[in-house]
């Protein structure tokens, strides 16, 4: 079922904590941790030009499985972000391995860019599930994953969004990785999600130092939680994580107090999981009302349960 | 956050094609194949009587990962199927695994039973991810599919839907069992279902008989689908799957038939996927719209994107 058009969307994701898992395949490199899916995510538009698909609607015996690919021939497409010109190195990147230059490609997002929503990756995601669809690439779900996973990773912008936000819910990183090396779990759940981003965060200067007393951190939180999978214990971990690999800034620190100051004084005697912050941002995220309990005007969306997936128009 | 009642939504799951991979183990035995996650699903409700969940809520300090079961000790609870008092195997065991056998177990589907819908998988599923938000239990995602899984194969009932339910989309088993032993990839794509179905077929009987000459037919169909991962391949093979293991029912023929015809006839040129036989029951499915151009009146959903899910009430 070839289209010229496809889009796809792929949801935010919030680190909560990780360690990184640098390798020179990128799709052996990764991060092992957990985080959150949001229902505020990337969507993705990719039309192919004239000729770019060679497989006629109609055709009904035209040979399945071979694509010429006429279209990485031609100029190379425009992409945009909100509707302005721009560019995304591992959006690029995936183009070419498609061979989907002649792309025209469309990114939209209400997430904010740089503060810990996994943006980059899913933009990356989004564009390989519309850019097969467009061009009809014939490529499976776990292909399509792992040239974004490696998109992402070449170019130090993520180690673990992509394969979390293809699954959607609340994912488990217990081996880093693309499909086919790495391994996910997740903490069954669904639940309201508020987040106040309060700036960037760079996570190649992150991800670039030395990140020893990270990963030993994101080691000890993702123990926790393989013994506990539960909310809560996620948002524990995740506070422990932030502190001991001295991430916290102070915006986020002031937010995770003022949270847990409310949930002490509600009536309901302060059972909420709390706020943390997204790794890497300067954005603070709680589940449930902790945020606007606390006073915050936060952006409000829920855990994703689906994942990136194609979507009609 | 523990709450003593707790809903989860499961796809349907049509079987286009597969091969049966009987173990001692259960979470190791399993089927090879691909089929299509539906919208149209089974809803399971939860209740757990009273004090059978140990962690009271507000109480901040309750240990988190230790859980009496003291529900264990209580009367067994009623399972309800579309609201009359009924039972199926593989809940039993599900509940039983998850110390929960005083639940009360609320049933809802629009799926015919026993046609090739995986209901008693997706009951299985519900029920696990359920009973462990109801009873508080902390399981992890990976842990309730085991667990549904295993109740599944070992009731006889199914091989293969659990795990490409709880995956969702357009799931493609290419090795059999459990999460950690199996492994899924999937078909990218989104399309509208119809479907039809005439009656029952034993999936007891076709499995418990000899399935040398089936699983050959699953092991190509396979091979055919992971070399062009696209839905009208996935049709293909799924109807020559079906004469090639001697599955085809007359009512199912006529209809794929039909179907064929009329996208012969249509303006479109026939490009259509076509219907296939849903594995194990007397059911034709279609994706697009080829029963309602044949003259069915079917029952119309769409690939579900998300898979087995816990939903707010």
């Amino acid at each position: 079922m070839s289209s010229q058009r496809a889009t796809a969307f792929v949801p935010g994701h919030v680190t909560a904590f990780f360690s990184a898992h640098p390798a020179d395949d990128p799709a052996v490199a990764g991060s092992r941790g957990a985080g959150v899916t949001l229902t505020d995510g990337v969507t993705v538009r990719v039309s192919a030009p004239e000729g770019a698909v060679d497989a006629p609607e109609g055709a009904v015996d035209a040979p399945e499985g071979t694509v010429d690919a006429p279209g990485s021939a031609g100029d190379a497409g425009e992409t945009t972000i909100d509707g302005e010109a721009g560019s995304i190195g591992a959006v690029d990147d995936v183009l070419a391995e498609l061979d989907a230059l002649g792309a025209d490609v469309a990114v939209e997002t209400d997430l904010p860019i740089g503060a810990g929503f996994g943006v980059s990756g899913a933009a990356a995601l989004g564009a390989a599930l519309a850019a097969n669809e467009a061009f009809d690439r014939g490529c499976s779900e776990n292909d399509l994953v792992r040239i974004a996973h490696a998109a992402e990773v070449g170019r130090g912008t993520g180690l673990g969004d992509v394969v979390a936000q293809a699954r959607g819910g609340v994912p488990v990183r217990l081996e880093p990785g693309a499909p086919g090396v790495g391994e996910l779990d997740g903490v069954p759940a669904t639940a309201r999600v508020e987040y106040v981003a309060f700036g960037e965060l760079s996570t190649e200067e992150v991800l670039g130092g030395d990140t020893t007393a990270l990963s030993a951190a994101g080691a000890e939180a993702l123990d926790r939680l393989r013994a506990d999978p539960r909310l809560p214990t996620l948002m524990n971990a995740a506070r422990a994580f932030a502190r001991d690999a001295d991430l916290l800034v102070s915006e986020v620190e002031t937010a995770i107090e003022a949270v847990e100051s409310a949930d002490d004084e509600g009536t309901e005697g302060g059972d909420d999981p709390g706020a943390a912050m997204a790794m890497l941002g300067r954005t603070v995220f709680a589940l449930g009302t902790g945020l606007s309990d606390a006073g915050y005007d936060p952006e409000v969306c829920r855990i994703d349960a689906a994942g990136a997936r194609l979507v009609d128009r």
